[in-house]
């Protein structure tokens, strides 16, 4: 049974803590910070847990599994030195920030057979599982396009886009739905409010199968809207992750082809049926994303959020970064 | 007062009459098509007005002004022969199917020292209307972007994409805004029913003053979205004409720059404030166009829908149709 | 096949010539009203009719039906004469002012062998027809109560209340849903803006089976809404005519009484399970209504909305008024 | 500076501790159940505090306020020998199951001249305090009446009908807008799932000042509502506690008499205009309400939801519930 140190308790890493912790499966748990008063607030929320200001220490320590919450620029440096320890690795997402970086996690982690996973808590929550679902058994058909809006007044960060911000969460569910990773991305958007941060993106994606996704993200928007719609030929589905009840959809609705009874023309007739919204399971993405981790660890299965599903939205993060900075120029992956 | 004929009377032809008929300052209504069927149909609905298969008929009668409700393949040849016989000219979006015919109309209603009005409906709703009205007066301040959603489960066209089909409308709207015309157009999109019938496309334009926008429009879509969001430095707009009350909102919400107190670091902090859903004027637009025309026939006025106006439009939406051909090279104009 | 005489051009009465007018079983078609302006513009409008000032020419005719779109106090008179002259009689809702004058209509009919059929619209809309199909094949259980919402800032009638006005439509929907008639009726409610005249009232039924009902009818509040709640002891639905598509909804929730293991206490749990809004027809209820009056002359069968439900919302909303008049004391059925 | 024990650690209680807990002027906390596993849950997530299973031994000590969130039925015993120890008393809503008992505690308090407080939350809430702001400033005019629903598929209470377990929420929030006590009580309703507990009730009210009010509470409904609307005779407004961002809309809409030019008709006009959303304050209510038991304590000040305000509600609720149970009559208060 692991034993597991979550680095960089800042905003996010509490929640790693809160979900490590109350895991059955974990058996020793670490915090490190180098901020002396984050663990002391830490210590005081959660008594009983070991902490330390030293990575050197969690690294030397018999921990087996290392969690990083730390900033996007450090993640490489940070995993680097883990896998190098023999200890597996959870990232937060991104992966890294170039993906270079990513790729060169991936093969140290795979060389030294180690887990490498990457906090992609989308893949975990119920309604992207409902819709993978509805992909896989073939409920919409083959898929044509997915749309997807992630708006807000929402936090400039100070060093990167609104792409590395928010598109990380839509890339990942849209590989995880499509099982496919775009041949070319183009992306158009610019920075308003700060110079050279650009905080509102339209990013397009083709995927080799013919499918096509478009990206809305805007950290500047006068609502939020969190809208994903995927249109297939035989149904179509939206999921909105701000319904507090009906967060996935399914439409019974198409195009249908129609065999000419005379030659020429082709008949087109469109279908409207019933509407759908089914129960969603009331789990915690990020309870299951941890016991993700930890089974990985124990029993060397691949997690479902693993490296390449990191690498591969790292590539598709810089592709998009690249387009937007050349205006809007297709690059191909 | 002038004399009118309605050239059309299939799908949208009627609404035209509809509105001429009405209207106080139209003493004589003719409806021109070439099937006789049809125009049965109408002199059933509308008893009392001129009826003719024939088009020469009507460029040869003393009609000041024609209204082409025809397919846009026949816009040009008909607008072009009205304006030969002297004759104002209404033609229904978008105003040629090339921007060469498109300008050449242009030009030779300057010479001809004749109205030339496009059909660009939307600039009389009172939503848009609102909208122009909060720009014009500084109330969102300067306009950092406009995205715009038109889609819904629709009628496929047989000859032109979703871009001629359901772009007009927007880009009609933004210029009307904005007051300029985009420098460079982006778009990316797919034909998935009918080949080489684009059915989505998404299309990102760019403006002088430093403006983007970003329109999606398809006809394959689970739900029918008509949604446009403005963002300024000041406030933000939704217009939802979805909506059937509150069509119009407006988000006291922005972004603040703050005095540094000390050297270095900008200071931002977010604003949110009162949500304001102002009333709208109750009025019908297509009677508001047709007097539109009707005034400028009258006193030589520009309607506010005017040729420059549908120019710029199919000048976009052409640009917009190559760089999807492109595979989503950007466009100069 | 019928010869149809619509009495009353005002606002309701052209809905009425329009859907008999456009029905095929309708050979022919009068359209009576005491002002002869009224007269001049249904001509205009629907040319090819009959029109006459005088309702006794139509009574002398060998027109088989008769339909009365009049003002309420004048139900009673004009239908008692068309039945005396053996014509068949369509009465717009509510059947009469009085329960005395209803269901001596009914009995009149009765005795003549000719159809009495009242205008309650809503038992051929769609909606209403879904949810009558899902309690008639047991899909909700056994209802337990039905709650419904008619409200919006809406005309004052001069000469009788907002109950008269707007509740004849639920108590025929709940009738028609339950088929049954309340035993008890509660009404409470007031008079703001004209005195005597109640704007605001709330009305709770119960029916012999248990089931009960609450209705709540206004001419005064914020925002329309048509919002009827059927809770069933297996699932319950929502009615809200104000939505454009998704008008039925189906919430597969209930509560489950677990058998208890020991004895003693029982054991209740909470079912929440999937939501579901069926494809509705598209048919107008208005022809469905014409159609179901032409039928009944034709066929000799009982129409739908027939003479005995009119007298039983009469009933209803008597009782309703008398309750409201008395404070709100329960009123025996 | 006032020492407080909260007396109850099951479903409310911890709330209560955690907004005294984080309290400045709070210098002392008690925990006080008759689970010892309960107070050790309570223990390790507020370390520091004073904990224990004797209510005596919190009245012996030198705690100033006794904070209650035990059962309704323990409320009139615990807050009474609190009160004779001279301490003040913060009781859980509602504050008695009986007015007899609640009307003893408010003797009692004022005898001893202590606090006596409920927990009436709601009127610390943001939404409530701005509708009071609009009623209170005229914005609203004269308020012709009020409707409230509050309602979804929620716990059935053992011992309490689903009006004592709800209806004290909107009670409380009527008497603090309307500033004044009912006159008359109706209701009706049912018991389904538990015979002799009635789940679902409508309520009536009437007040002197001629306003009037009904509250539907129920649980047992397919969706959750929570909906209050305030007509006014100059404007209207809605509080939907299920919205996320706009809370609160006014609607500048109502009825116009206009000055009848000749004798005679009265003239109605309707008037809609400008809906608009105001921003709320961000504030806990929990943590304002302790603030306003701490600063009665220290300043003798009257809390805004006193023992007066709790008396009241209980009063309601007692005649609603008798109207309930005798079909509907209604009751003088």
């Amino acid at each position: 049974m692991p034993r597991i140190a979550v680095v960089g308790a800042g905003y996010w890493g509490p929640n790693l803590v809160r979900n490590f912790q109350g895991h059955k499966d974990c058996t020793e748990l670490w915090v490190c910070d180098q901020s002396k008063a984050r663990l002391d607030q830490m210590r005081t929320r959660f008594p009983g847990l070991k902490y330390t200001e030293s990575y050197d220490e969690v690294l030397k320590s018999n921990v087996d599994g290392v969690v990083l919450a730390t900033p996007v620029s450090t993640h490489y440096e940070l995993a680097r030195r883990a896998l190098e320890r023999g200890k597996h690795v959870f990232v937060e997402k991104p992966l890294a920030s170039s993906a270079e970086h990513a790729k060169d996690l991936v093969s140290r982690a795979e060389a030294a057979k180690r887990t490498l996973m990457v906090g992609h808590t989308f893949l975990y929550s119920p309604p992207v599982l409902k819709v993978k679902d509805l992909i896989a058994k073939g409920e919409l058909g083959r898929i044509f396009f997915v749309t997807t809006m992630r708006v807000n007044l929402g936090l400039h960060q100070k060093d990167v886009s609104v792409i590395w911000d928010l598109a990380p969460h839509d890339f990942s569910i849209l590989f995880y739905w499509l099982g496919e990773r775009p041949s070319v991305i183009t992306a158009t958007g610019k920075a308003f409010v700060v110079s050279g941060i650009h905080d509102v993106a339209f990013i397009s994606a083709e995927f080799p199968s013919g499918t096509i996704a478009h990206l809305e993200v805007s950290w500047l928007a006068p609502s939020k809207l969190r809208r994903t719609a995927i249109v297939g030929d035989k149904k179509m589905a939206v999921y909105d992750d701000t319904e507090a009840i009906e967060k996935v959809k399914i439409f019974d609705r198409g195009v249908d082809f129609k065999d000419p009874e005379t030659f020429g023309e082709f008949q087109l007739s469109y279908r409207t049926g019933d509407i759908w919204s089914p129960k969603l399971a009331q789990s915690e993405p990020l309870a299951l994303e941890a016991g993700d981790f930890l089974k990985a660890i124990s029993d060397g299965t691949t997690p479902k959020s693993d490296g390449l599903m990191g690498l591969r939205v790292v590539e598709a993060l810089a592709a998009a970064q690249k387009s937007l900075e050349q205006g809007g120029v297709p690059i191909k992956l």
